[in-house]
């Protein structure tokens, strides 16, 4: 059990990650800290903290796990400040949606002041965002992606690991570099497709949005999120994110031209493989 | 109240029309027609049809209402073998995707052998397909929309009308060719679009699907969709689908040089102008 539970940040994963704590008994205290107490109060208010400070020093002082949860542009910012206010004993980890930036930051802080970090990410979410919207059950069956290196301690794998398990993920770990390319393609590059498909629609016909069925909300429904999350992910994974675009016109291409060559059985077998492919995913 | 409603494919739209119209008494008498006995018993099986035959002059025999319901490529070769057998009394419609090409095949058939046609689309559907998926409530809460042109009675309109809201969706109408480019819009385009985005994880690394969520999950649920209905889609909406695809590429393209800008300002004005327009469809 985790004596003292930090969480920077309070939004939909920070206060998620609060309520699940608090729910499977994870902690005996859990500290709330962020910059606008008027924005910790309402996780105070049901119990899923125990206190809040704005003060971060104050906040981590006596954590032996700290989970960072500010948005990932703040995050990268506040790690040096954390470093500095975090005791020797913390166990550090992120909810972070890239991942190799914000290891890199780590590992060049904890050459100075050696501090256990492991990097996660937790795919799960919502196209909202705040506190408000943050449940206890927000991890449960979603896929929590640690991304150690070989200087993570094995040790601190295993305790995060467990923390995330008993919140009900399902752990799996990868490389940051990996994990930042496997993201990019299977939420970033949705995220901004969906996005050009909204904006599409509007080019022909705004109108034409009236007759939208399930098939089109569901394919746009991330498009309905944060400008400011999605902003910072954009720009924090730009890299993997090309690539991704540059595989997905490569894909549309040979789509098209498939079809454009009139072949029944190719462009049926084409849309069967992929069909195929799809439907494993359930 | 229809006397014989005849329904020509008893597929997963076909099905779910015979199966509306029991639920709400709007036919005395239901028949079933179809190539494949086999694929028409179990309509009989449950009582969703009264008689089945695979000989559309018998199925078609004193109806006063038909619906063609089979696949669009096989409804247009079908059209002139209905013409002819159909009751002059009969009103038809039809519940394929497409609108303009069958509206003009209808309209030359009528030429001849004049019959009330009203062309209809029900934006209902599932990625399943097939008569065991079919379900009365199908097109509960479905937007239809019925492309009449000058040609078309006011009056089967209005029985049309009448019979789709009776099933229980809601309906629109638009001239067939503005119904192809708005269903290329927001339907086609963005089949074709989640089949690329599948195709594109898969290029960079097919075990980047292990960790997709429920963004992709649900960006990409149309890809798992029937090779024969999307390929007849596509080669019929060819023209309208070209349109859309220049529209998205364009918007795609102007996304990622808004993104390449750096801009904090204007990435996030521009994701929440789409977000504020993707977020009144719920």
């Amino acid at each position: 059990v985790i004596r003292r539970l930090a969480i920077v940040g309070l939004g939909l994963l920070g206060g998620s990650v609060a309520k699940a704590a608090r729910a499977e008994s994870l902690a005996r205290e859990i500290v709330g800290i962020g910059r606008n107490p008027a924005r910790l109060e309402p996780a105070l208010g049901v119990g899923a903290v125990d206190r809040i400070t704005t003060d971060l020093r104050e906040g981590l002082a006596g954590a032996d796990m700290v989970v960072l949860a500010t948005p990932v542009a703040t995050l990268e910012r506040q790690m040096a400040a954390v470093w500095e206010a975090a005791p020797p004993q913390a166990l550090i980890t992120d909810v972070g949606s890239t991942k190799a930036a914000i290891v890199r930051v780590a590992e060049s802080l904890s050459a100075r002041k050696p501090l256990d970090f492991v990097g996660s990410h937790p795919m799960a979410g919502s196209n909202l965002s705040g506190f408000a919207v943050s449940r206890a059950d927000l991890f449960r069956g979603a896929t929590i992606i640690l991304t150690p290196t070989d200087r993570t301690a094995r040790d601190a794998v295993k305790r995060v690991t467990e923390f995330w398990e008993a919140a009900g993920g399902r752990v799996v770990t990868m490389d940051p570099a990996t994990h930042d390319r496997a993201v990019a393609a299977v939420s970033h590059l949705p995220h901004l497709v969906a996005d050009a498909l909204v904006d599409a629609v509007v080019r022909m016909d705004p109108q034409f949005l009236e007759v939208a069925g399930r098939g089109f909300k569901d394919t746009t429904r991330i498009a309905a999120s944060s400008p400011e999350v999605w902003r910072e992910i954009f720009e924090e994974n730009r890299e993997a994110l090309a690539e991704a675009v540059a595989a997905f016109r490569a894909a549309l291409g040979d789509l098209e031209s498939v079809l454009r060559s009139g072949d029944r059985d190719r462009i049926e077998s084409e849309l069967e493989r992929i069909r195929k492919i799809r439907a494993v995913l359930g």
